[in-house]
């Protein structure tokens, strides 16, 4: 952990999922990794410099930020209709500013645990929520659309 | 889950924790419970109105309550020199907004991994990090003289 040397964060050098939008100060990208899978619609929004902390930002460049992160949020409730939103910025793994916009449902693999936590294994799988392909698509044209 | 009925939601009910500082629209609380204990310095940001999400808040709103958050993080970089910072709004289990703002350490019993994982069992807990009682409660004052 720490500060990575130049070169050395994976979100300074890549993409970090399926790139929607992006603009001189942050990049908003379809998580496509484990947790992407696992958790459909999950959605990071990442500041483009490579800062560590929001304490890091001006009060204006964390307005611009945080404005990206509750448009997301707002565009998510309204395509995917979940039942509770789960906003994190955490960044232990990696130190550069990310923000996780994660749309949970009442009988999704975890709730009401975290995500991070340990999966509700007294869930039968067969009775876990499926989020609609077409609802899906549809929200990630909207981000796509909203933030061109 | 869902919408608590009026007067059944434990944050409308009970401040939520040791009291820090209230303003008309939030308060700040040292988190006293298990997480508390387990992160000292776990510090919360509460909504004082029942609002399930900041996507239901004007912009204004969430720039009042999200400049809050800042602050506060900023203090407690300043006091603990925490090696992160982690910021999350879940609400899983209390659908009344509130944020959590959690100081960490390398050698905290969970990290990298998010504190609601499972603890990282490799660590003999005689290595792990030790915050100085005197620099919490400089924290804790100065949460209390800033936000007065």
């Amino acid at each position: 952990m720490g500060m990575p040397e130049a070169g050395a964060c994976i979100l300074c050098d890549q993409s970090g999922g399926q790139l929607l939008a992006a603009a001189k100060q942050w990049r908003i990208i379809a998580a496509d990794d484990d947790q992407g899978r696992a958790f459909p619609g999950f959605t990071r929004i990442i500041w483009q410099a490579h800062q560590r902390e929001m304490s890091d930002l001006s009060t204006t460049e964390q307005g611009v930020l945080m404005g990206v992160v509750f448009e997301v949020e707002a565009l998510m409730r309204q395509h995917l209709g979940p039942d509770k939103i789960n906003l994190a910025s955490l960044g232990n793994h990696v130190d550069h500013l990310h923000w996780h916009v994660i749309a949970r449902w009442r009988d999704d693999s975890h709730f009401p645990a975290p995500i991070w936590a340990s999966p509700d294994v007294s869930d039968a799988p067969a009775s876990r929520h499926v989020v609609d392909p077409s609802a899906l698509e549809g929200y990630w044209q909207a981000l796509r659309e909203r933030f061109a």
